[in-house]
């Protein structure tokens, strides 16, 4: 009877995230959802991010936070348009959730949408919001075991970004293991390495993503 | 209907983990349920104060993963006893699963008992094992915003330990945030700092584990 139901729901939300999809075609706005593990540097990756393609197209951010709206003020303090989710203790995203927070936009201005998800290797991996694209962040202090570990995520994600490369001297991430693991799973998936603190990696990845927008 | 559901699956487990906690009582065994993001250093910590514990205690470890064995076989290196659940996706261990596990242990022999969770800083807030004590790990390169922005999970444990504390010196960690934010939520618990590859702080944390063990 439970599984009955959560597939029923997961089909619900499969319908939305279509429609959701639908509007952001109408809307031609290229839509990016990114999970990770907390603390894999989502935010600060898109801080970096923004600042490079600033001149060159206009973002606008959903926020999926438990609780505070610490990640959507720091968004809002670069003069970006941003959203906060709050799921009150939900694990993950939903396309119901993104429905209703993709309403806050105007969407004439804009030409990238990020959804940031909740911090979470696990549950986001099941849900589609109706986005474009998927990015997977592994961090480097993570460890390079957690693409074999935590694969249903990696394997569902058409990018992965090994973030926090300034880290590697530091420790023992094993970065030819990780993009070895990746391609196994997702054979298809860009690789990208980068740095946002360092800015290693950031322009190659400013513009590819600049040109999936155009 | 699916809220009733839900409900009812919780109190099961609840059930479940108090027969577990009795089962343990009984057997003279100490457990500590371990909880944290993926990455955070679960494992390191473990193979760590395993180190410092081998004259004195003698422990068993259940570890908890969606896929591989890559923990179990780094535990079962130290000759220490240690059984594999492989959730098959799902985001958390629950009490049917370490029920299953606990079978594989000889408890004559044992004094403490760790159970690794699921790499994840939602889910498995919500279940209870049947241990005696919840410690929660942050790692310093996750950020100090963490315990604000997935409260339940600290909230709902023993313990903190920051750990990675080796990486402050490349970090903007606010140790102090940190702390105030955990004592806030959860005021009773013990907050210890420690690097487990540095081995700061892992004399403090073994002497204080073992009296709880005593």
């Amino acid at each position: 009877m439970r599984i009955v139901a959560a597939k029923k729901l997961l089909k619900a939300n499969d319908q939305l995230a279509e429609e959701n999809r639908s509007r952001f075609n109408r809307s031609g706005v290229f839509v990016v959802n990114v999970v990770g593990s907390p603390g894999c540097g989502k935010t600060t990756l898109l801080e970096a991010l923004f600042a490079k393609l600033a001149t060159r197209l206009a973002p606008a951010v959903i926020e999926g936070d438990l609780a505070s709206s610490i990640d959507a003020e720091r968004i809002e303090r670069l003069g970006i348009p941003v959203v906060q989710i709050n799921t009150d203790g939900a694990c993950h995203l939903d396309a119901t959730m993104v429905a209703a927070a993709a309403d806050g936009f105007d969407y004439d201005k804009l030409d990238l949408l990020v959804i940031e998800n909740v911090g979470n290797l696990v549950c986001p991996a099941g849900f589609d919001l109706g986005e474009h694209l998927r990015i997977v962040i592994l961090s480097v202090s993570e460890g390079d075991d957690k693409i074999a570990k935590y694969p249903t995520i990696f394997q569902k994600s058409h990018v992965l970004l090994i973030t926090k490369t300034d880290l590697l001297k530091y420790s023992n991430f094993n970065v030819e293991r990780a993009v070895a693991d990746m391609k196994h799973l997702a054979p298809e998936a860009e690789i990208f390495q980068v740095s946002a603190l360092a800015g290693y990696g950031m322009d190659d990845l400013a513009d590819w993503l600049a040109a999936k927008c155009g």
